[in-house]
């Protein structure tokens, strides 16, 4: 089952790493717990919007820019998968 | 500012309203509670990633057509908006 808070956890831990940036700084810069940002990066807590928000702004990114990559990845799930049926066998 | 619940609240409210259905028949559908899925759309709660899918599964939409109507949303309030200068005054 595909779900916001796994994919949202996702785009935001992608987005620290390439900025290379540790869980501490970024938890540090948004005011939340180093616990709960990996909580939500590992997609095991939903974000309150609010602390969402201070993660994006934490990270320098908007709410938008997170939400269009975590409509990509939504949706590359979402496509249903052609199977190659092998008429042969 | 631009809170994520306000967005998903908006958006799914609106399908209901088009799809001419009440809070009772969806939360039915979506086995939530009709005061949950009422605070979801008002944006004063959270919904949970599976509540979320139980919800966009009784409207018959998917995840992506739900976040893509948010992402319109948020991209629109994040636009700086344009303010006409008077020179004349």
């Amino acid at each position: 089952m595909t779900l916001l808070r796994s994919h949202l956890g996702s785009t935001l831990r992608t987005a620290r790493m390439n900025q290379g940036r540790t869980l501490r700084d970024v938890a540090k810069s948004a005011r939340v717990s180093l616990g709960y940002l990996s909580e939500v990066e590992r997609g095991q807590k939903e974000a309150s919007s609010e602390l969402l928000n201070s993660i994006c702004n934490a990270l320098d990114l908007s709410l938008s820019m997170v939400l269009s990559d975590v409509l990509l990845q939504v949706k590359s799930q979402e496509t249903p998968v052609l199977t190659v049926v092998d008429d042969a066998a």
